[in-house]
C-alpha cells in the first residue's frame, strides 16, 4: 500500500519541515510514502465555495483510483489506535493507494468535500498546514508503529 | 494575567523544543508567560491510578489559587475560536493564573483529574508530551491573535 500525502504549497515554518521531513522517513521502513506539493490554490474571497476549483479538479485527477482522505476540521475525529486500526484494514483490504490532502486556509469546496471517501480531522482546533502535515505523518508513523507493537511514546 | 505552563521533564525532540520556545517568545507580547518544568513523575505500572501521586500532590500545591486546565486526551474539545473566547473571559474576568499541565505517558490519577477546574484536549489523537507542549503554546498565541484581530495563519 502506498501513502501519498498531497499539500499545498511549501512548509514555511523550518523546524516543521524537518519534523515532517523525520516522520517521513521514519514511515518508509513501513511503507512506500510520497509526499507531493502542488501549487497554492487560488484564494477564494468571501468564504467557502460550492463548485470545485480547477486546482481541486486537477487534484481529483491525479487522485483517481485512489482511496482519498481529505483533512478537515470538520471531519471525523479518531484516537491513533483507531486511526491505526483503519490503516491496518487499508493495507489487509489491498488499497492500492490511500491519498491524504491537506488543503490551503479557505479549505475545501463543498463540491470537493463531497469527493472525499473520508473527511478526516486531527483536531477542533485550528491548525496551519505546516503544522497539520507534520503532525499527519507522526500519526501515520504512530499508526504504523501501534499496528506492529513497537514501543512508541505516548 | 499570567500563563503558565507545568510539564514532565524536558523536551526531548530538537524541533519541537525550538518551536516551543518561539511561542513562548511570542505570547510573551501578550502576557506573562512562564514555562516550568518538573521533575519526571513516577510511572506508575498497570494503568491509571485512583489517588493522588507525590508528584501530583506538589504539582496541586504549586497551583493553590491558580485556574487549573490538566491536558487530558478525554478533556473537551474546543475550536481554536472557543479557546481564544476562553482565555479573553479570563482575562476580563480578572484570573491571576492560568496554569496548564502537561502530565507525562501515564496521564493523571483519577483523583488528581477531579481537581482541574477544566480538561482540555488538543486532540483525540495521541500526542507526546513533546507535541502537546507546542501545540498548546501554538494554541495560546493564537488565541491572543484571535482575540486582537492580529492576522495570523489557518
Amino acid at each position: 500500500m502506498r501513502i501519498r500525502v498531497i499539500c499545498e504549497g511549501k512548509p514555511k515554518d523550518a523546524h516543521l519541515r524537518a519534523l515532517e521531513a523525520d516522520f517521513r522517513s521514519r514511515i518508509a521502513h513501513f511503507s512506500e510514502i510520497v509526499v507531493e506539493e502542488i501549487q497554492p490554490w487560488r484564494r477564494r474571497k468571501g468564504g467557502r465555495a460550492e463548485s470545485l476549483s480547477s486546482a481541486e479538479q486537477r487534484t481529483l485527477e491525479k487522485l483517481r483510483g485512489s482511496y482519498k482522505v481529505f483533512l478537515d476540521g470538520r471531519g471525523r475525529e479518531w484516537t491513533s489506535e483507531a486511526f491505526a486500526e483503519w490503516l491496518g484494514e487499508h493495507a489487509l483490504r489491498g488499497t492500492r493507494e490511500l491519498a491524504f490532502v491537506v488543503g490551503g486556509p479557505n479549505g475545501f469546496s463543498e463540491a470537493f468535500r463531497k469527493q472525499a471517501d473520508l473527511l478526516l480531522a486531527l483536531s477542533r482546533m485550528t491548525l496551519t498546514r505546516d503544522w497539520a502535515r507534520a503532525l499527519l505523518l507522526e500519526q501515520i508513523y504512530r499508526g504504523f508503529t501501534i499496528l506492529r507493537g513497537y514501543p512508541y511514546p505516548r
